[in-house]
């Protein structure tokens, strides 16, 4: 290893697990439970139905993935991915209740859950708005104040998280064009989300080794730390940019390990 | 205190409540906390949403009356009520999540889950089918094993609960009919359910300190050894009625206590 | 009555009905019967089972009581009441949905089904947001030419209904101010929803024989024009203000009729 | 063609689809489409949003395929194959609910519902209990007493249908084993379900053309009167078994056509 190398070489690997419910399957859970450290199961609410749960913390305890809870908002019709006016105690109280539910699972599998993550529109508003980043932290810290609340670096998660005494991870993307000022461009702006592993890979290796990247319009340097970085795997192509993705990472130097 | 009398002389009284749901408000949980000391709290799949559920945790512990989680079917729009061909690792399953999201409220606020009794046709199920009551009673051992395990006196789910090495609570009723064969009358019967409060208060007394009630048909003294007596609240007739109970029992020098 | 009366003394009163679901009931339907002219039924999306459905399609024919459908957003937990962010395609679609559903509820008891109304977030969303309300009026008119399309006055939903060739009936509140503008006062502000059945009633008659109501914050002189009035019946409060805006409007002269 | 053949010789295939769930997809409903003469889709209780309803009714428009409404019991989670304990009237209602929300797809898009077939476990319930069946008739007949009603042949449901006046269509499955009294084989028996395309193609022929297949213990030969035979797309397998159920047919001289 470079002597050279920075404290941040060493990065966790993230993905969304146990979305399937019911009869219904989605992602391919078993590849990337040889690529991730850490994964964010679905707990009911926008997708994950108890069987799926647990199986899903099954099959993270057989590969030594760590476990995290993947809250999202109560919309399996749009998998949580649509913006809903909720109020902060709706977002305590969704929070409290799907991360309960997945640490029972963890526990009667003789596991330990280790983060929580919220999901799709709930995690992008809980990066957006203090009040709802801050109960969202608030709720995690009553149940299990040993937790990490994984959220968009640099954004009102982590810092609501660290405010309330929660360790916080924040995250970062391999996959998606950052802005000059740090933040994520808009995935319907052509080359917001990239289609070649090999710029993705590129990205991630620059966001472990180096905590930044380059902006999509200016090309300019923004500082991007991470400790997580997340990748997908709703797709073929998905599995294999996440593969990608790990492999430089080793390559390039970096230890991967969970948070 | 008559110096003869049995130990079965203390008894737990227990109730359904956090039924209610979003916008739609059921029973009068507010007059039941002044009678039962302990709540058996809905967990979302029949009944209780998690804003229900986190309120309903706060009355229980400002009452000190003891929280128990009441796993039900899915089935809201049943109330839990209509028997579901569920397989026993179903049955596991919805007990883990649903006892996992109650859990974490009652973490939340500070206080400690002490019990755990399945709702509706869920409860009926597991007190006629060994297979199911397993499936529940492993599901509690492995998340929490200082739970109690509430369920119909002498039926498979408290056999269940003894055999994985939880604590049993047997449950009687005072308001219900009870056949020669210490079996509760269908309700459907004339005079199944006890419409005089006087009647089921008479009935909780003899339970508690006779372990024995009058059978419906031939009058007979049937056995009904009883931890805990269940009383209602979905009614202004049931909550005087649950009133009655108490008083009787308490003028008959039962002790009331949590179990 | 006066002969020099303007012609829009006729007026339409509506409220939202079947709003119960499986175990829980809401509302107090069979007092609001006698008092309106047009009943807006849930459809199982905001509220509403069917049952629920089924039973309040027969009450209202047993009164004569016009029928509509209240399509709601997927959200049972939050009434409907919570804006999401859906697109057009979903806003046509669960438009379809629920309106096929009531209309054969309505059709299997007999009675033809004559109006939609949108509940609640989707009821607001489709006042300010052109691109949605064109997606629900072209739901109906692709399902039931016939029917009319009720919207907030001098919205944008009554505007997409003309341009789709449906009938379009405006709404105004009997209970709610309105700022100088027309607009309604957010429900937050003082006095924004009156606790007076006077005040409501007077309004309404304002309403109906004036076309104009006095603004909340200068007093002066707002034209709103209106079809129909919404009155509610969620609180005994609720249903006495209905009973005085409906002897309001009678002593008034105005005739009072479904749209 | 032969000259002695039987009437019967003129068959519709069909195949359930549209069932579909939000981000959630399953079944090959593009590869059945070119096979089928009939669908039936899914209404939103057991599987399909409005989404995935409105375009599973335009494709079946699209390919000329008939369409019929698929309604099944509020268990998305059990894909609607539980048991549940409900009532006629239940079943009344939910048929009723179902039929109406995909009916008003089906107009929407310009087309003519043409069948209803339950789903599953209310499929099976059905076929077994005369109350059932009979309201699921009445539900139909109430609605749309031109529709045809599908059910297993031989059972309660395609008796209702003709009680109540509707038109009952007698299904019979190709890759099932039927016992020597006609019933099907329970699929957890050996050889229940067939596993070889060429033996389900076979068993459709002789359904189609002899209107009897040979019994799975004694081989005698065993009446199965249908009307229409159904065949899955749930897997490679299945698609591939009802291309060679189709090609059978054909070769055999019967006419594929819708009911």
């Amino acid at each position: 290893m470079d002597s050279a190398m920075p404290q941040q070489a060493q990065i966790d690997l993230n993905a969304d697990m146990g979305e399937s419910f019911g009869a219904y399957t989605i992602g391919d859970d078993e590849a990337l439970l040889d690529i991730v450290t850490s994964a964010n199961l679905a707990c009911g609410f926008h997708a994950g139905d108890p069987a799926t749960m647990r199986r899903a913390v099954q099959r993270c305890l057989a590969k030594g993935v760590a476990i995290g809870a993947h809250p999202g908002l109560p919309d399996l019709a749009g998998f949580g991915r649509r913006t809903m006016q909720i109020t902060p105690d709706d977002a305590y109280e969704l929070t409290i209740y799907q991360l309960g539910a997945l640490q029972a699972f963890v526990k009667a599998e003789g596991g330990s859950l280790r983060h929580v993550k919220p999901h799709g529109a709930l995690y992008n508003m809980a990066a957006a708005r203090p009040e709802l980043a801050e109960a969202i932290a608030r709720a995690v810290a009553r149940v299990s104040p040993e937790l990490t609340l994984v959220g968009l670096a640099g954004s009102a998660l982590p810092r609501a998280a660290e405010a309330v005494g929660l360790r916080a991870a924040d995250e970062a993307f391999a996959d998606r064009a950052y802005a000059a000022d740090g933040s994520l461009a808009p995935r319907h702006m052509p080359g917001a989300v990239y289609e070649s592993a090999a710029q993705a890979a590129a990205q991630a290796l620059s966001i472990a080794r180096d905590g930044a990247v380059r902006a999509m319009d200016s090309g300019a340097a923004v500082r991007v730390r991470a400790d997580t970085i997340c990748v997908h795997g709703d797709s073929p192509h998905a599995v294999a940019t996440a593969r990608a993705v790990r492999r430089a990472l080793e390559e390039g130097g970096c230890a991967i390990a969970a948070l």
